[in-house]
């Protein structure tokens, strides 16, 4: 328990917002902790609801980020939070905080790259707040999107014995902004790959409904922290503990070709690297088998395996010098570490 | 037409956002440019959303704003885009940029005045985002609310002859805002109303709600820039001009009283003053008689009356020196001021 004027990590604040604002009334079915809230409606449809913010010097740098690709991301980060629901995308509000003196020209070229992420993704933007910043540029959208109440997949729901697995391969868009930040030169296609990773999340919208449409995961996050955090969220709100054997985890093998110009550990940027923006999902064993032949038919790469839950309460890597508790080891958003 | 390179004013930056987003799809009942998005539903209600964010240094400055009440008028200025259509709130998510170096208190108080609104307006805060802010605090808050589609009010409605009311007297936030700014000393009751007027704003729901479910108004907006610019924005919705005599504007006598002290012109910061938070509406001639008796059964004070739509597309003063076109003289949120 920090003291009183010891600055806050994210989840102290979220905490403390939690039981200042109360339960949540009727009608809510998922309030503060997940990563959307749910309402529901007058329809067999819960309405979903996310607001994300990206501050400049926290979130992106605009040394290495394009305005265009600033407001591609800030629509497809709200936009993997309705994934993470196994949701559908509805509309949109920005909130915009410009810098006087930044010029009109770049104004339009943020508009046009969010514009080109809510036609991508089928997304109006219909309302929103423009306000001066005296510091840097601040966006913030805030999306709603619509799943069956019975499809909802949320971060509680894990099993005992439920099998882990991802998406697609770990620590790309960790590794892109090592080579962004630090102004890299890697091999031409591996240095475009990652930094696009970084630059331009695809939010992984018909992965998410194909596992709540088929019933195919009992707890689902995305990853915007690194799994170590992620799936440590999942556990907290499922009341388990996982096992990921070191040698399982699915590193990126571009992310293994990039380690050396990096000097970084590539097991590192996969497990506690923030933005990969994929799906991480727990599924019943006996459900497991079906994932590869669902995912094919609907077009999409298959899930990786990563591990198991298990009884407990923390994140345990299984690595050949032993048990590594890597619980909560991640990308803090509210940290400033740029 | 600002050049390339020209720094934005709010108008022009919404205009090229709305044209880049392009026309909202079918479902939206009403896109950029009013006090709130609306949505159709599965009911007869509209959902009504909005959003608003305040910057430190821009919105409010901490030293004469306690965190406290910074988190009452966060919500508070999102309810008055709610009453501004007619509408009745929902549930509201937030999201704050947080200065690390912030202690934890800090965000204590500002989740307790957050709350204290929240519950005196049955809001649930179910959810959000919080993130590092490498400059000042930064606040943005979504909120959603419901109106009968029928009922909704909107900015676009007010028809040539329609009487301009305003629910109550002008000028109180801004001039407790220079009293704050300047840290100037009134006799204490002055001083107390007006500072109290800037910092503690009380949305209209009820007011609003009256309007529409009585079928009073054929335009409203909530008094946020000052009236010069809040009416022009009703006149430029709604294809009119408008008349004000000078000697009719309803200038707060708190305001009038202060005004020595301030070294202001009453008239103008009732005019131009931005942050009463009241309804602005337009009603036509023969509803304008049912007005003093449908507020004092809700329990309210009657409207002032202040002039007249008329054709044409300015904002027009009438004073003893002639017609001063005051179209769009305000408050403008984009620029910085302080």
């Amino acid at each position: 328990m920090p003291s009183k004027d010891t600055p806050l990590n994210e989840w102290d604040l979220i905490n403390a917002l939690s039981r200042e604002f109360g339960p949540a009334p009727p009608g809510v079915i998922l309030g503060i902790g997940d990563d959307c809230a749910a309402l529901a409606g007058n329809s067999p449809d819960c309405l979903l609801w996310t607001i994300d913010t990206l501050v400049e010097g926290v979130h992106f740098d605009l040394a290495y980020t394009s305005l265009s690709q600033l407001g591609w991301k800030s629509l497809t980060v709200n936009l993997s939070d309705i994934a993470a629901m196994g949701g559908a995308p509805g509309p949109a509000l920005l909130s915009l905080g410009w810098p006087p003196a930044r010029d009109r020209g770049q104004a339009l070229e943020f508009a046009a790259g969010l514009a080109q992420a809510a036609r991508e993704y089928g997304v109006a933007v219909i309302g929103g707040d423009t306000v001066a910043s005296p510091g840097g540029l601040i966006v913030t959208v805030t999306l709603t999107g619509r799943v069956p109440a019975a499809q909802m997949l949320r971060r509680a729901g894990a099993k005992i014995g439920d099998l882990i697995f991802v998406t697609g391969p770990l620590g790309e868009a960790a590794a892109g902004l090592e080579i962004l930040r630090r102004g890299l030169e890697l091999p031409p296609d591996l240095h475009e790959a990652l930094t696009e990773a970084q630059l331009r999340p695809r939010p992984l919208l018909r992965a998410g409904r194909l596992l709540a449409k088929e019933g195919l995961a009992t707890a689902l996050i995305d990853t915007s922290d690194g799994i170590a955090t992620d799936l440590y969220h999942i556990c907290q709100a499922s009341g388990v503990g996982a096992r990921l054997p070191a040698a399982g985890v699915p590193v990126s093998p571009r992310v293994t070709a990039a380690a050396p110009h990096l000097g970084r550990d590539p097991l590192d940027l996969a497990l506690t690297g923030g933005e990969d923006y994929l799906l991480l999902f727990t599924c019943p064993p006996e459900v497991a088998g079906r994932l590869p032949e669902s995912f094919s038919r609907a077009g999409l790469a298959a899930p990786c395996s990563l591990g198991r839950i298990v009884a407990g309460d923390r994140v345990v890597l299984l690595t050949s010098d032993g048990e590594v508790d890597i619980s909560g080891k991640g990308y803090d958003h509210f940290r400033l570490d740029l």
